[in-house]
């Protein structure tokens, strides 16, 4: 069997919503070990649901090595009104009349009464399922789906588009239903392991073999600066997944060396702090074009404040002279955008709050300010130690990016700078 | 002509990543009036992408009353890895050999010399492009698309998976190609208006017989706090539909009065600079559970530095002290999460950096640190004025919200509490 996620609804095409429904169709179809390789968007149109539906039961999988048997399942065209045609429309393409659930309709005039709202005409079409289909209830919504085998080899899920209607039915109904076919029993388990300060292609490279591998497979990802390989393992279980992921996983982390900052949900921001909790040592920021970012970010952390002090904002020159003592003079010979004022900013955030290390950013985010000498982009980082030490990075992130990203970047490249140090000290 | 959206990648059909590039090309298609009734996923594989190319370019179209014209819309797989695959199969596919163009070489060549990085072979493929197609250049990455008829009746756009990178390619030649070739003559205009510190319910039912109309329409949305009516208007130009427009969102702004904080692009941060811009005013600000988030919201905009200065993380109570004079004894008596505190706060940040304004927030973000008293969610905002005035609000954002929710909310209501101040004074 492999299943096709068929999303229905106009509102998709025009971009008013996020097909949310289809990331967590996907996540739980992969969690099951069920085979998936299309998803479709169509608007509510009846001819045109026929045809994705004709195209979805005519694919040929057998050549895939999959079974022939298809999975559809549909999310969104549930509601009550004229617009809503999913469970119509599938009807009438298997040719399979429409019949009134008694037992629908009672709980549809339940809920509405419930939330002391009058049921009008329109609502009793919620009541109508294809005959020989089995109700898929909706615990906290009007619209019931349907499980249905309408021929041999297909079978029919159908969600309303609400998320939090469409997970619980997925989790209540849909998940014990599949099991119970006999799903479920070879997983997918996968583990992400995170990189900061490689290029995709350079690390592409460097682990190259491990993507011919058949299981676990090894795959690259790159969004926002950050490098990702997933390991993914088909298994009967977690712990039979885990045995085939190690090796590979010490393999790869130990080609990646200190690039690889950790795995699945960890961030630059967790392994700092768990670094700084090991040693004992607590940190202050002292931040010019990041405006806040590199403390916002270190305190996404939940319990960041037994490592982490604070900071000083010094979005304006006087802010560097008067909070962190940053000598007016070389501020105006090298300029606030110089190895210098990072230097002195560290070390001026590091003495004020009286922290064991000091870490500062100062940069050109644009899209104004940029010169020949420092283009937008050019971003410098401080980091003062407590045995007195004081280094600074240079970065040149391209005055082509946005200001955001450059933000984005400048935050993570002190955290890994940061990070780096921790390692070896 | 008809627009199919076609997504490619492994990662959207594990569940990876969100598809947010379906999303966004629906609404430019939409505001473009191209029509566009279908979206495909499918994953980094020939076989399946063949599968989708010949679905797409035999879709009866012709049924529907739109002329049988395709556009067919790319995203995903250009990259340099070998699971990257688009180019080269939609090349095959149309029996076309791929030829390596020397610009597309030495503009990625330039691109890895200017970030200090070392091209590798795999990065050359990225310069291949079919026979007769024409290079869709990429800014900012080093992915180019293109641009293709390789039949007639079919046009071929490619861009990479990464959303920056395909947004900019999208707009500075997609676009003007598009309209180059008679499209964006019957268009879809929208205005987006923005409220803050009401509820959608609330809001929906003071404006409900508006969402009658039929041109223009309106529609409500939320998210993150936020409110937003969008007003569409269909019409042969965009000087027409903004006369459309024009009259219902005067009366809906009037509705809304001051919750209604701005239009399109406006954020709280670009109107609050905005306001303290026109009244010559400058902002400090002193931040707890926030760690720096307000300070970063505020210098999102760029510019922001001839009002905003700065600000102090307080994070530590002993910041709070030492660089907010905030009074010991009531630090012990109040708690740091209380009105008192988060005056002298505002106080503090405004004389220490000499600022119109002091904008402080202190509040208890969670997951731990709550009590029955004071519970996860409650916040303080504090806000002091040039004229010695000082304020605070108190907010109960439910102890049940997450982490991440709660600061985000608390950076808003105080850019809120703001902006309010500044309409009245």
């Amino acid at each position: 069997m492999s299943a096709e996620v068929i999303c229905v609804g106009t509102e998709l095409l025009l971009g008013d919503i996020l097909n949310s429904n289809a990331q967590f169709l996907a996540q739980q179809l992969a969690g099951l070990g069920i085979p998936h390789y299309y998803q479709t968007v169509v608007g509510d149109n009846p001819e045109r649901i026929k045809q994705v539906l004709k195209i979805a039961t005519e694919r040929n999988i057998a050549a895939e090595g999959a079974s022939p048997a298809q999975l559809l399942i549909f999310t969104g065209g549930l509601g009550p009104t004229p617009d809503d045609l999913t469970t119509e429309t599938i009807a009438e393409f298997f040719c399979v009349p429409l019949v009134e659930r008694s037992e629908v309709l009672e709980d549809i005039t339940r809920k509405y009464a419930a939330r002391g709202r009058k049921m009008t005409p329109s609502n009793r079409k919620q009541a109508l399922i294809p005959e020989g289909a089995d109700v898929l209830p909706n615990p906290t919504g009007t619209a019931p789906g349907i499980i249905w085998q309408p021929r041999p080899g297909v079978t029919i899920l159908t969600f309303p588009g609400v998320p939090r209607e469409m997970w619980r039915m997925w989790q209540e109904t849909a998940v014990p239903y599949l099991k119970s076919q006999g799903w479920g029993k070879e997983i997918i388990y996968s583990r992400m392991l995170r990189f900061w300060g490689i290029a995709e292609s350079a690390l592409a490279e460097k682990v190259a073999p491990f993507f011919d591998l058949p299981n676990p497979t090894v795959a690259p990802y790159a969004s926002q600066g950050e490098v990702r390989l997933r390991i993914s393992a088909r298994a009967s279980s977690e712990a039979e997944a885990i045995q085939l992921i190690e090796p590979v996983q010490q393999q790869l982390r130990e080609i990646g060396g200190q690039d690889c900052y950790g795995v699945d949900g960890d961030t630059l921001a967790s392994v700092v702090g768990q670094l700084l909790t090991d040693a004992g040592e607590t940190l202050s920021v002292a931040e010019s074009c990041t405006g806040g970012g590199l403390g916002q970010m270190l305190t996404t952390i939940a319990g960041s404040s037994s490592y982490f002090l604070g900071g000083v904002i010094s979005y304006d020159n006087l802010v560097k002279i008067s909070l962190l003592d940053v000598n007016p003079e070389d501020l105006a010979q090298e300029g606030a955008v110089s190895d210098t004022v990072a230097q002195q900013m560290a070390v001026g955030v590091q003495k004020r709050l009286g922290t064991s290390w000091g870490l500062s950013i100062t940069g050109i985010a644009g899209p104004g300010g940029g010169t020949d000498a420092k283009p937008v982009g050019l971003v410098y980082i401080g980091l003062a130690g407590s045995n007195g030490t004081v280094e600074s990075f240079k970065y040149q992130m391209g005055s082509q990016q946005e200001r955001s990203f450059i933000r984005h970047l400048s935050v993570c490249h002190a955290l890994d700078q940061l990070r780096r140090k921790l390692l070896t000290t």
